[in-house]
């Protein structure tokens, strides 16, 4: 088994099921989950065996489509009723995953839509749930494309937390040009942060960079200003959750301090998302509600002994905002937008 | 037993033994360990049971008071000869600790200095012992009364790594003007980054700041942005492994980044250490080398298994280099100092 061979998630069309790499078991192991059941499948999402939107929301849609191949209603209506609360069902494992809810909603527009039977309205779930994959990829690859307009062969890249393949079905966003270019036989230096509290830098980027055959260097995320000190970081490449229509870049804890560094070492910071990331609703990050997690992921994921004092105050935001004035250019599948953003972000997507 | 009444190490007078605080066993819970034994001193200095170079220090000198005190030797020569050799050992379990070599050599400049017979040298030993560590807590001390005048009640301090009491004998550096302001009844509301890849940040200034009555709360390296940026933040303090001529500041890993980003959000960063740090025959920071360390410290210590793929790449450097102008003063038992460095390090140190 070859994890350059496996999308994150994947129809078996063989057995129509859902087949997606448990990213639980990553980096000590690589292994597949086959998943037919909607239990099975809310659990795979809300364990995070599949996380990432992309990755979410394509699993979900295929997911959402095994089931109704299997569902026992004959009758149209009664299927669709079936199809609709399996929806809100998967949709409830991860509440505030947009592209989860995104993905079901369009599956369940395409069933409603559909004149004919029963197995006319599964086929259209197959066609749509393999053509939110596609675009997946195809948005994937446009966006390696234009970021690696960005860097030339040899250059050293700083990325924090995992906005790779394994957030998506191939490429990733972020390490989209690095997976884009290694495969035309360029070559980069890339520096993963850990990414604390959860790792996904340690756990996931280097997994898959390592796999793909970079030359990929993990560090703590407070070496980041050594590194770029050093000398030897050319481009930051980082995701994003949400961008405001600003410029504003809401993106995981660290990211902000991240493109600080790099404006002091005269670094260009670039974050890499698909368009649906851009909220034009949301006039400036400070908008961004901070979801707060549990201290235990500060506290009690190292060793057999928690790692701080019981009682001590923790605090855990999962997301920071970096701040517009420290963007050197948003990168969508649409291509590369430069400040003034408000205007830019506006004339391509308003 | 209660952690705020005992000193981090202390000669047992009863006993003549060396009894430390066994750092390896925080925070999950306090231990003292009796040391009479040269090799039991030695490897607790090893194993990092004592740790932070005043602690070292003063632990090395009490260590071989009481080693002397039970040598056999008879004879005056014989029993220098043998206080040297014992040194010399001793010395040698941490070799990089500047505190280690430089308390050691005080003893023996003591003990060769003593005109009188054995029992006259060990009664100057153990006077020496006791005033390096005198020394060591009216230092402390004195940092933390400079350090308090930079701050006011009711202040958010932001600290790095642990230069607190329990890398020294009391009070610590970096921490002192924390544990002096709440003997009188100041509050301060304390930010501890825990300080990847070794956690002293969660594991040891958690601890003794939490002992000591603090508010403290805990974060990942990589939030530090964020807490400046919430206005949480009205002072940075360090401590430093080195200071050159022209005030960079050589501390651990990370330093660099919480400096730059202070700047960035207008949060003063203090520098708080012995004048011994002072090294005026170091030009600038980029003269001090940086030591690297095993790569298992980033990718092995924690969970169950590894956190990042085999045979990827770590960088792990223990310190990093605090630009002079990123440093808004530093704060030694003499005094604050502002820029220029170059100027007023010369003066006050020259």
């Amino acid at each position: 088994m070859n994890f350059k061979d496996i999308d994150t998630a994947y129809l078996d069309e063989s057995t129509q099921a859902l087949v997606i790499i448990d990213q639980t078991k990553l980096p000590a192991s690589l292994e597949l989950m086959t998943l037919t059941d909607e239990h099975a499948i809310y659990d795979a999402i809300k364990r995070l065996c599949v996380r990432g939107a992309p990755a979410i929301g394509v699993s979900a849609a295929i997911g959402l489509y095994v089931c109704a191949y299997r569902f026992e209603e004959r009758e149209k209506d009664a299927f669709l009723a079936r199809l609709d609360s399996c929806a809100a069902y998967l949709d409830s494992s991860r509440p505030t995953a947009v592209n989860l809810h995104w993905a079901l909603e369009r599956m369940k527009v395409a069933a409603h839509a559909c004149e004919g039977d029963r197995e006319n309205i599964i086929a259209r779930l197959h066609d749509e749930a393999i053509a939110i994959r596609n675009e997946d990829v195809a948005m994937c690859r446009a966006i390696g494309e234009h970021g690696l307009t960005l860097v030339k062969d040899g250059d050293g890249i700083l990325t924090h937390c995992n906005a790779g393949r394994l957030a998506t079905i191939r490429y990733g966003t972020a390490l989209s040009p690095i997976h884009l270019g290694i495969e035309r036989g360029m070559r980069f230096k890339v520096f993963s942060d850990e990414t604390r509290p959860l790792l996904q830098g340690a756990r996931l980027s280097a997994y898959e960079l390592s796999q793909a055959g970079a030359d990929v260097t993990v560090i703590c995320d407070n070496m980041a200003s050594q590194v770029m000190k050093n000398g030897w970081v050319q481009a930051i490449f980082v995701g994003a959750d949400r961008i405001a229509a600003n410029g504003d870049v809401c993106n995981k804890i660290g990211t902000s301090g991240v493109a600080i560094l790099a404006k002091y070492y005269g670094v260009p910071f670039y974050a890499l998302a698909p368009s649906s990331t851009i909220d034009l609703a949301c006039k400036r990050g400070s908008d961004i509600p901070i979801e707060q997690r549990s201290p235990d992921e500060v506290t009690e994921m190292w060793y057999e002994n928690r790692m701080a004092p019981e009682g001590v105050g923790v605090y855990n935001p999962a997301f920071d905002v970096t701040e517009a004035s420290n963007v050197t250019a948003i990168v969508t599948e649409r291509g590369v937008i430069y400040p003034p953003f408000e205007v830019n972000l506006k004339k391509l997507f308003g």
